[in-house]
């Protein structure tokens, strides 16, 4: 089937069902970031393949919005058919929301699957069309077509497995005790948990359904007396859901959610965030009392416990050996003059990481730019995109594993060979904010936002920003991209000792270069004094930092002294892992820099 | 009267008015943060004379609340009363709403004046009462009390002047305009105008009703048609009433108010805060549709226009030529060993102020404090509190002008004899503060909070904090602390260029030291590139900071590079207005360091 076709099999359906128009989004039941396939429709129906994207078929037209980042592969990927490329957010576009008041009239009908839609979005649509006099209405037709097609990937069915209380410092009784105080401090009962993540996190689940992010397709409902996993019950190991069963946690079929959210005791108290739940959900949870706000399991997991940390040490020194292992096979090829290619360190990483104990699969696609191409900050290289790595300017590479005790995600930017003074001092701006972010000392009420701050100081005093946040928390053998704490603007969550971050300013300069330095930190506990309670962050990741392009004299006494404490440290650290000749190199990585 | 005897008068007063309990505050009409002494009932009925109370009497009993820097104080002021004090926050003590819930019963009623009580607390009460099946209701009962006494002050009646748009850059017409355009925003179209800030900002109106602050007790009132101002109308002299004329403002009596709202078209929409509105207003405005949301003038008058700016850097250098003449009087007075009190040197501060033109009095209590009297943050020395200044350690000295033309606010904390090693490490750290907020560069998107991270890094990075903002907004002819914008924690306002701002950092050891070191910032627009809009500060005092107790190897060199242009800019800046003997003082003051 073209496209056309396609969005003209939506239209049809639509009106085989009495309505008129067809919307699609790329969300999914669990209001994931990245979707399973399986729930990925807009592509196979749009000819689109970027993420974050909304398709309205009506009966006259059809119209496909895009975020900045895809305003130029949207305009490649739909030339040629019948729908409109909305670039949202530039001047003169309209919204979805605008363009449904535009086109879908009195008296007609709009359709969406509203178990692939948040709540606040069907409810702002449903607003929007009710002043027009037209309704929304929550039915699926996109899968029909797409099943008959033969081309829709299945539901993902990895095997289950639960990690243990070694592993992760908690049983999923003990979790889901911690969640219920949650819930009763927030004057609620019960929680439908639909992240991902945090079903993850609830019962210590983990799987293989999606790349890089080790976790099930599954839902969990916990209510005052009862926890019930949604996911096939196959997929467990008999042993694994004996010791649920211990926790308290029975299993059902993971379709089974809404029929089990309708037979709930009638007293029970739902805690309901609007944004964060899917509308058909939200729906059936709305025929309870409910409270709004966020799920508590986002903060608890952005927390971690002394178990968990104790495991994300020992991940980030296997993590360290790989790395440092891999940067001694990058200088030898360089050195032998070998030809490479960006695509090539992916492979080289993966080699050196694969030799580590507990190594599942990498946490990301890796990201490996040289020179200019490190200028476009989710650069990777693939297939034709793929640029040979020559012998001057810099080489970015950003990557991560998943082992059995944690997850890591680390950047370094290595000279491949000559480099500008500029990129010297872009490199030396970068390290400074890099440092200052990591050496900051604060009280115990600052804020993301607040602390963004220590990082931007030193590239803002020349007038130099980077266009996104300076670190993200990471999760545990979870999703390298988990918060609810993150190092930005706008973050209104408070720091913790347990919570662990990425610290990776950067400067990109379009078509000319980027330089990203990225350690992930824990926060940790500094104590009292009669100021108040005190904190600051200590590195989790352990490779060096290449001091070769650092303009030492810019670097303020406590910045060296930082630097040099840092790669003491990584060298006590890995050597006791390393041979002799791995030591040597290492000690002279690590060699303390001054003036 | 005793204090007890009060008490019986205000239980009498409620009984006779068929009520039972009676509440008063330390609060106006206007939510003045200080308040006119003719509204300030509460020390004259309790005897205790601290700021931000609350006082219940009941027919049983009576109590008074009073916050942390005030306990003390309160209880030596209330012993032998009948009044039990209560230690706001303090552990076990209940708040007023908890204690009217226990102490007014089923079928009683509450007194409270509600023109002096912010609506949003009379909200909170009558709801409390409500749950006991008590009412709550607005009647003055202490007045014909404290009337009768003949010790009540008079309502303030100073003579009354408008500023011209030669010193405020705009009319009261463009003002009333502009406040118009903000209202249209927010969806609203009428404005009852109370705080006295406000209404001096929206019509230029300024008088002494107050000490340290020349505004006039006054209110305002726009509409979409009329705008009007309540002061005695012989207050203003016929000019000023044809200049107001002009501006399409009528005058009417201080006590109309409430008349001129009851008479507003209906079809008006008032915008209006709960929290900045007294209780009795609030009511009359419910008349009407009203929008809720802050008072548009405080941010308004929040960023100075160009004229003001103008105006505003004269007004420093005034200041600081009066400033550094004082400096060189104190250090004569030392140099000559004679002996010194606190309280002296208010008095050779103002000497030096009154010398220069358009000075018109203080903009507060000038703080003079030695050694560790300085680490009681608002000390002020006055009747038998009041040091000797020793010959070592450091004198603290925080002051600062009205004038025709702005209002200043400086410390700076000066060596009078031999320091410790910790006092020059203190007084080096705070530099240091100062030093990288005033430096600061950052994007347009930042709020007080962001940038306060900037200040307290360095001191933070030896785990000692200041209680307190790094900086506040100041008022043009106004109040010396004037929002919206401040640089504390929890500050959401994002900053502008034409905002003022204090840069204030400081440590305080208790029974040890105190220092602080002030200049006044403006924030100032560093243009566009393609990371955004830049912003940063640039100083609006100009009085040399002493460098004689500065560890030069802690401060980093562009710390150092920042004091040097600083100094070079105070003395090019004064020099012009002194005469000989004052330039060679200045020139050593700000001679450049180094290391």
């Amino acid at each position: 089937m073209t496209t056309n076709e396609k969005i003209a099999a939506l239209r049809a359906a639509a009106k085989a069902a009495g309505a008129d128009a067809v919307l699609l989004m790329t969300s999914d039941p669990h209001c994931s970031e990245y979707l399973p396939d399986y729930y990925n429709a807009l592509p196979w129906f749009s000819g689109f393949t970027g993420e974050n994207s909304t398709l309205v078929v009506t009966q006259e037209g059809s119209a496909l919005w895009c975020d900045g980042r895809f305003y130029v592969q949207a305009d490649k990927q739909l030339a040629g058919t019948e729908i409109a490329c909305m670039h949202a957010g530039s001047a003169g576009v309209p919204t979805v929301a605008e363009y449904l008041a535009d086109h879908v009239k009195a008296g007609q009908t709009l359709l969406l699957d509203g178990s692939c839609v948040p709540a606040n979005l069907a409810h702002e649509y449903t607003e929007v069309l009710a002043k027009n006099g037209a309704v929304l209405k929550s039915q699926d037709v996109a899968s029909a077509i797409w099943d008959a097609s033969g081309e829709r990937p299945a539901l993902p069915d990895t095997p289950c497995e639960l990690l243990t209380p070694a592993q992760t410092g908690a049983t999923a009784g003990e979790r889901i005790a911690m969640v219920r105080a949650e819930l009763a401090k927030a004057g609620a009962t019960a929680l439908a948990v639909t992240g991902l993540d945090c079903v993850g996190w609830l019962l210590n689940l983990r799987a293989r359904d999606l790349p890089c992010t080790p976790l099930a397709v599954a839902y969990a409902l916990v209510t005052s007396q009862d926890c019930t996993l949604f996911v096939a019950p196959g997929r467990l190991s008999d042993a694994d859901a004996a010791t649920l069963a211990q926790s308290g946690v029975a299993i059902r079929g993971y379709g089974d959610l809404l029929d089990a959210v309708s037979k709930v005791d009638a007293g029970e108290v739902f805690l309901v965030d609007e944004k964060a739940t899917n509308y058909d959900l939200y729906t059936a949870l709305s025929a309870y009392k409910t409270v709004a706000g966020a799920d508590p399991i986002f903060a608890l997991k952005g927390v971690k416990n002394e178990v968990e940390l104790k495991n994300i040490r020992e991940c980030h020194i296997r993590d360290g050996v790989a790395v440092v292992r891999f940067e001694m096979d990058l200088e030898k090829a360089l050195a032998e003059g070998r030809e490479l290619y960006e695509t090539d360190i992916e492979k080289m990483l993966q080699k050196r990481r694969a030799e580590q104990p507990g190594y599942l699969e990498d946490s990301f696609s890796t990201i490996a730019a040289w020179g200019p191409n490190a200028a476009m900050m989710h650069y990777h290289a693939e297939g034709e995109v793929n640029s040979k790595i020559q012998r001057r300017g810099f080489l970015l590479v950003d990557n991560g594993g998943q082992y059995d005790c944690g997850t890591t995600d680390i950047t370094r930017t290595y000279p491949v060979g000559p480099l500008t003074e500029d990129e010297r001092k872009y490199y030396t701006w970068v390290l400074q904010s890099h440092i200052d972010m990591a050496r900051a000392v604060f009280l115990d009420y600052c804020t993301g936002f607040a602390l963004d701050t220590f990082a931007r100081g030193p590239v803002w005093a020349h007038k130099v920003n980077y266009r996104c946040g300076t670190g993200h928390g990471v999760g545990f053998i979870s999703g390298v991209h988990e918060g609810p704490q993150s190092l930005r603007p706008n973050n209104p969550v408070v720091f913790k000792p347990g919570m662990t971050i990425t610290d990776e300013p950067g400067i990109y300069e379009t078509d000319e270069v980027g330089i990203r330095i990225e350690n992930e930190l824990e926060c940790i506990d500094l104590g009292d004094n009669q100021y108040g309670h005190w904190l600051g962050f200590t590195p989790l990741t352990v490779v060096p930092i290449d001091t070769t392009p650092v303009l030492v004299d810019e670097l303020s006494r406590v910045q060296i002294d930082w630097l040099n404490a840092f790669h003491k440290h990584v060298y006590e650290t890995l050597a006791p892992r390393l041979n002799d000749e791995e030591k040597t190199w290492l000690a002279n990585k690590c060699a303390p820099i001054g003036r």
